[in-house]
């Protein structure tokens, strides 16, 4: 079981090789930072992670959390890590100085991040939420929740949840049902049930900030009339400090196949006591303010799929190198020492693909964190623009791809340990159950599919896919070499098919056969996916070739020639794989669609 | 969660529509058979495996073996359950009358072991296992052992178990160390320690004989000098009865990802007290008797495989018919009632993936269970021969197939179910579990390729994938309807295009690059599997075309139309993605043989 919880290698290829990090220390924001800065607080993550985080991850999966007289327990490890992680400032580690926080870029927080979730994808789910809850609140809320609420979620004292799905729901949001009533000091009274809350119910801090979606009596019917509510566990009394008990009760723990250390919660608002809810922003716009939120865990969710599958593919490559068994096909003499099994063509075949999905997935969701900081804070407001309307495009894609392919990488985990690999004595099972959850919550894979070809493509009339089409461009040009070169002809290729073909299903989406055209949107997804993977391996390509011309020597030198083999698997065994997509899209396949239910 | 372990109609379908297996009933080992027997043995089989074995699968995964006071404990239902079995004939199912057997045909010994898989595929090794062990016995050992042995396990009274793998060696036979030295008294002392072996310790029989592979000392090294021992747990008195505990022993328990109800041992043999063996036929031909269970067992896996992803789609298409969540795209009015998710396109999708993954991989299970009747029973001695071969060549596809695309149909019913299929309060999380066990054991997924490519193509000059071409050929021609006869046209091209790469790899493995050719076994396999799995789907739509001429009506005539747009998805979706596998092979794509240790 390996200590790597990412290549800080390829972290810092990332970060100042394909995506000049270094540079955001010249905008305003960021002026008081340095490379040094960020190493220290990369370093700083790194081993937190690995001394509180990564150590309790298999205990807590073994020992879930327990619902024991009244109370959610759970193992006395989780506080402690997320303790550690909020004192050393990770939670506010993106906001201003005034409030704490310590104005990182949101490339540098993504990359912390990265090390948490690798090493404890569940645990890190308490501070994670709070962190994309007090962002809500600090954008929507009012002046005195932000001073109610928002210091203490930045300490780690309160934590946050989304409460949004319901039993009857589900993805649903036009059909949630929980109502809140006006109640004349202000408040609102809540009545309703929610389910799957993660972080609903524990111990961990003194309150939860539950921000739930419910519909203000009389609201129109359908998502636009749902509002947002802050309903805290504990009242807060005069001081700000948690009072009463509020009337939003656990109704029940849910016990799943993976990320089994966060709790998940059926949880029962206003049923035997009253529950107060307070107004975020304004009513029937929560779906508005759900989305901020929303989005921000998108992005996390690809990220958690891509450190997960980083993680897996870490201990398989330690097990390949350490693991001796049998001999080359070559070799007959039977007396000879074993050989580790990564001189096996099949198991290099397993590692490879590992290390194209995840390092793949990797940079494009430094990209996607690149995109933030561009939005919030590039000088220019035209690139502000652009990076939002980029970010808008890509969240479906971030959040989508890494979490189809960080399971299979973790698949191929489990298959490179053979039979060891399917003993919970090894960490690589635990990965591959952990990262189901990701093609599922936040908007499953389908969701998303229906997001990019639905909405995402079209936004600002084809602005944003026009832009991706020139960002693309600038890096197809970038190629220098033969081999870069090949390679962009390819992306570029299979690039001007995926247009024609997204014209074809514009045409059919906007005629006669809207719902025909949407059916195959997740091949739609899949080959957006697969272009955009291959983009970041192009560019991944051209540093390091551009790197290898100043002739390296010994690590530096295997690490840039791995990069180069990784490319070249994605552009040899994957991108073709879409030639099959393009066709199914173009012809508008009614394969499913056609399908009868009665035909079953 | 569906009551429906398999669905019948498909497996009348299989076995006398596709497979004419009534017809079997001419044959002189058959004649007290007939369509009626078979479906009244069938039905008794479905009826216990819902009663005896579908009620605890889920139970007994919560509530695993224990290793307690010096016993492996485990639920009762176990137990009664397997006595169920026995009782009711199927351990000697196909075994002479005279033994004790029913002289059934494997086509039908297949599809009832299939319903006792799909309903609980832990319970269901035990008497599996048995039935393999005592195989190997009927076959090989001498008649003093039969007399000892294989009635006690025909009844159910001792069971059995492979005793293969070790510590150091894992999938690698050559570098098994466990030594026999020859007593005066006949037996053999025995020495060594095993791991991974399936039902090795617990309390469910009398006694558990398991077929040791160990090195008589002096014996050649590697592979040539392996011999099996028959070493019993107890050691048999005078009676024939258990007597002394035999010095084969508990190491450990191995815990887990899935088929938890299966104990999975450690042991150790010879450590404390003297553990004895008995060889079965002649020293050092070992590998030989072990290939005779190993073959056996690997056509199990594939059938295990494709029965937990059978089940798996059945309860998804259950959950999706009575699960009602959102509206179809065009419906914008949210007060409308929202549909069945089986409206959704997307759900569909998923479903009909289902359908063709674990339908085809169950006709082809079907197949191979023919192909052993007729090597067994055909009464035209060349005809006998022919099917050994193509059995033989199909065995690494029939493990392998299923084992790849069963999970995949479990992914997809986790993803139908949305987050109620990531708990366990629903089914389809544990068919995920269990089901990843089966591309690793009985020889990883890579072992069967290397298998395939490496031996099983060329075997007897190319005879055997000669008869394979051959029977495609048939069934090629037998396409009638325009539908189908495109079908074929597309299967012809596959196949045409594999033959050629296949003259291609077999010039390289003869001459200058063998290791080079080998390195992509893994993607040959996937495209003869597609290749098999598509001649499958084309031999049930030829059946369905010709059925719906008959003009049926209602339920019969969805059955025949699901058939058919079962076979258009994979030939549309699934069969066309061997593009990129035939340009892989063909140009002997080196990324993962380039690939350097050093460079990940």
């Amino acid at each position: 079981m390996t200590d790597t919880l990412l290549n800080r290698r390829d972290l810092d290829f990332q970060l100042y090789e394909v995506l000049d990090t270094a540079s955001l220390c010249d905008r305003e924001r960021f002026t008081e930072h340095s490379r040094e800065t960020f190493n220290a607080v990369i370093e700083t993550a790194d081993r937190i992670a690995r001394e509180k985080f990564a150590p309790h991850n298999a205990l807590a999966d073994q020992d879930e959390p327990r619902f024991e007289d009244g109370k959610v327990t759970m193992r006395a490890e989780v506080k402690e890590a997320m303790d550690a992680y909020s004192e050393a400032g990770f939670i506010a580690g993106r906001y201003d100085y005034e409030l704490g926080g310590m104005q990182l870029p949101e490339t540098v927080m993504t990359a912390c991040n990265g090390f948490f979730m690798a090493a404890n994808p569940s645990t890190s789910g308490y501070p994670f939420l709070t962190t994309a809850a007090a962002n809500v609140i600090r954008i929507f809320g009012s002046e005195q929740q932000q001073a109610l609420y928002l210091q203490p979620m930045l300490e780690g004292r309160f934590t946050g949840t989304m409460a949004l799905t319901e039993p009857q729901a589900g993805s649903s949001l036009a059909d949630i049902r929980t109502t809140a009533v006006p109640a004349e000091q202000g408040h609102y009274l809540i009545k309703g049930a929610k389910i799957y809350i993660s972080g609903g119910e524990h111990e961990l801090s003194d309150n939860i900030v539950n921000l739930v979606l419910a519909r203000v009596r009389g609201a129109p019917e359908g998502v636009k009339g749902i509002s947002m509510f802050i309903v805290p566990k504990y009242r807060l009394n005069e001081q700000g400090e948690p009072g009463d008990r509020n009337g939003i009760e656990l109704a029940g723990l849910i016990h799943k196949l993976g990320y089994r250390g966060t709790t998940s919660t059926a949880l029962s608002l206003g049923s035997d006591r009253e529950c107060h809810g307070y107004l975020v922003g304004e009513e029937n716009q929560g779906l508005k303010y759900m989305f901020q939120m929303m989005n921000e865990a998108r992005l996390g969710v690809g990220f958690g799929a891509t450190a997960i599958g980083y993680r897996g593919y870490m201990h398989s490559l330690e097990y390949a190198r350490d693991r001796r068994q049998g001999r080359h096909p070559s070799d007959k003499d039977p007396s000879s020492q074993p050989v580790p099994i990564i001189e096996h063509a099949d198991v290099r075949r397993m590692l490879l693909a590992q290390k194209s999905y995840v390092e793949g997935a990797f940079a494009l969701c430094m990209y996607g964190a690149r995109l933030v900081d561009d939005h919030n804070t590039h000088p220019d407001e035209k690139r502000r623009h652009e990076a939002r309307q980029l970010l808008d495009l890509l969240t479906p894609v971030i959040k989508a791809w890494p979490s189809e392919y960080g399971p299979k990488a973790n698949d191929l985990a489990i298959q490179v340990y053979g039979g060891a690999g399917y003993t919970r004595e090894y960490p690589v099972e635990q990965c591959w159950r952990d990262n189901r959850l990701n093609p599922i919550h936040e908007g499953t894979n389908g969701i998303q599919a229906m997001d990019l070809l639905g909405r995402k493509v079209w936004q600002g009339g084809g602005e944003a896919i026009q832009l991706l089409f020139g960002a693309i461009q600038q890096d197809l040009q970038n190629a220098e070499t033969e081999q870069c070169k090949q390679w962009a002809y390819s992306l570029s290729e299979t690039l001007q098919q995926a247009g024609q073909v997204t014209q074809v299903l514009g045409k059919a989406l906007g005629e006669e056969s809207p719902e025909k055209a949407l059916a195959n949107a997740s091949v739609y997804l899949r080959l957006f996916g697969h272009i955009v993977i291959a983009w970041m391996w192009l560019r991944q390509a051209n540093v390091a070739e551009a790197r290898l011309t100043e002739n390296p020597q010994g690590s530096e030198a295997n690490f840039y020639q791995g990069k180069l083999q990784a490319a070249k698997y994605f552009f040899h065994w994957e991108l073709p794989t879409v030639a099959q997509d393009l066709v199914i899209l173009r012809n508008m396949d009614d394969s499913c669609f056609g399908m009868k239910d009665e035909w079953f």
